[in-house]
């Protein structure tokens, strides 16, 4: 075997492991990657439009027009808010901000996997608490398990729920570390952790563009904290992390709230009729508040998986504990969704 | 004090200092951050108004058409390239991947500063080799540094000089570790070290397509290596780290070489007059292969960077060892270096 030049963490993972992406032009219907089955806001493509004149020159390294935008958005101040590639690179900036090599990050499983490669890559551990059945916090294992970092998905992924704000909380004041709650799903619930972020300087919330405001093509991330913690993170932030076509979509589209909230507003809708359809199919989803629905589907999801697959219909399954059973479905357009139901019903019997 | 939640290294750290960017609409001669005065080819806004309509959807992970027109554009197989969010992700993903936090990193200087950020950022030490005055490689003192990662701009920033491509080669038979060649700069140059790439298991040569291909705003780099070197980066890579767009500007860029060298014959053309003009005034500079020049001001460098930035005229000042007695001066227009040498022969009797 020929010499590895690489660091022996590195040399041990395997890369995270994407939705896969059908070929352009490839006709499917794509319910595997949680996109917004809507477009963005138009403003998006003229003000990036816009830009490309300036294409030479290099961007804002502190995307001042983008957190100005989600300041006013949210309700907090551009102090407080760092812009990222996506909100992927928020995640794996915290872990190398805040985690020793060696160290522990801590989150409940299942969840988004992406935070194990993160992990592993930094040479970090991963500590991995098994969600109770009702997917309520596992506050006590979490704050007791030694973690510099605690990730919390909420809406988690794939399952669709969420854990209460005081469970949150409870675990910010009882964490000597900081709790990243990963909110890509949060326009699609009920409410949000930003009052978390007011009350705790341990506390960062993320956000992401590529869901609920249609723009996964864009990688634009966010992150809302207390200063100190900002502060640090853009001491190991990439000088441009954002092109300049990144932050003119991004500012854009958090300017256009109302364009994102109608889109969001209709998912939901479909959202609810896909978990009705699917239980006259005798299938059960978990509570789901996010652009998805985790279905319950046995034993032979992964052939489920398949079959759909072979009529052109992509969703998500992961071989892996507590949810091999079931398949994540992407809340596409209402047509989709018949799709994927005239599908099923032809399936499932099997 | 308050409470840290931040690694020491970070606390311990300060953030990378880009040059200064004017504010949007302010008219400044702007030859302080090396950006191509010229605009990239029409073909690449075309290509990301086209994207525009798909912004909804994930892009491709593995960049396909950019590896591929890369691929094409300079000889080698997609296998053996990886695109970053600019050159400055793929130095920072080359040390995370190579360098085990507290292990070193060498390169010679001055030179490109954030390296030195990058590497403190990960917990790592910076070993610096001075340059000797004639800019050689200092090929023995990096290979025996113990380094796990070695650095060597060429041309070099900020003082546009390029090392013998055989001392390259050299260095890389004699380090057990990595050499990076960053060749942010080497289109304006006479050779590059691609060849090194075919023959050691052990370089990666970096480009970007902020200098020569006027993207700055783009934030679009390139990796070149043997596969086994792509492989392990490709594993801690940031799964979407091109957005749509930045994807599509890349791939039309480098698909029209012929702009890019058109612009570049005539940066070389106007380096060339401003080495001239300069020398008229008695300054002289380092020999330059880059699409800026390094000119010797002497002790009152500071004055003469205020000077010129007070008439509007912005060109980088470091203060550091070696450059302290230099400016900076980024190869504008022919009319920007006009104005450049007006302003400068009524301040320099001074």
């Amino acid at each position: 075997m020929a010499k590895s030049y690489f660091r022996e963490n590195v040399d041990e993972m395997s890369p995270y492991v994407p939705g896969e992406q059908p070929a352009d032009g490839e006709r499917v219907v794509k319910l595997n990657t949680n996109e917004n089955p809507y477009p963005a806001s138009p403003r998006v493509a003229e003000a990036v439009n816009e830009v490309m004149v300036d294409a030479r020159l290099y961007p804002d390294p502190v995307a001042t027009g983008l957190r100005a935008a989600a300041a006013e958005a949210w309700g907090f101040e551009p102090a407080q808010i760092i812009a990222g590639n996506g909100s992927d690179e928020l995640l794996a900036m915290l872990i190398r901000a805040v985690v020793p090599p060696g160290e522990k990050v801590a989150y409940p499983v299942p969840t988004y996997s992406l935070y194990r490669t993160l992990v592993k890559g930094h040479g970090a551990e991963s500590v991995t608490v098994q969600w109770p059945d009702d997917y309520t916090l596992p506050m006590k294992e979490l704050a007791s398990s030694g973690a510099r970092l605690v990730f919390v998905a909420r809406p988690n992924a794939p399952t669709g729920t969420v854990v209460a704000l005081d469970a949150l909380a409870a675990l910010a004041r009882g964490l000597d570390g900081v709790v990243c709650v990963d909110e890509a799903y949060a326009d699609f619930a009920e409410d949000n952790a930003f009052g978390l972020v007011r009350e705790f300087g341990n506390v960062i919330v993320l956000r992401t563009l590529s869901k609920s405001f249609s723009l996964a093509g864009a990688r634009v991330g966010l992150g809302f904290a207390q200063e100190p913690l900002i502060d640090g993170l853009n001491k190991i932030k990439d000088s441009y992390n954002l092109s300049r076509m990144a932050l003119a979509a991004g500012e854009a589209a958090v300017r256009d709230l109302e364009w994102m909230k109608a889109n969001v507003a209709k998912v939901r809708r479909t959202r609810t009729r896909l978990v009705g359809e699917l239980g006259r199919l005798g299938v059960s989803c978990t509570a789901s508040h996010a652009n998805f629905v985790f279905a319950s589907i046995g034993p032979k999801a992964r052939n489920v998986y398949e079959a759909l697959k072979a009529r052109g219909i992509l969703v998500r399954y992961f071989d892996e504990d507590r949810v091999r059973h079931g398949l994540r479905i992407t809340v596409g357009t209402d047509e989709e969704v018949d799709e994927l139901l005239k599908a099923l019903a032809e399936i499932l019997p099997a």
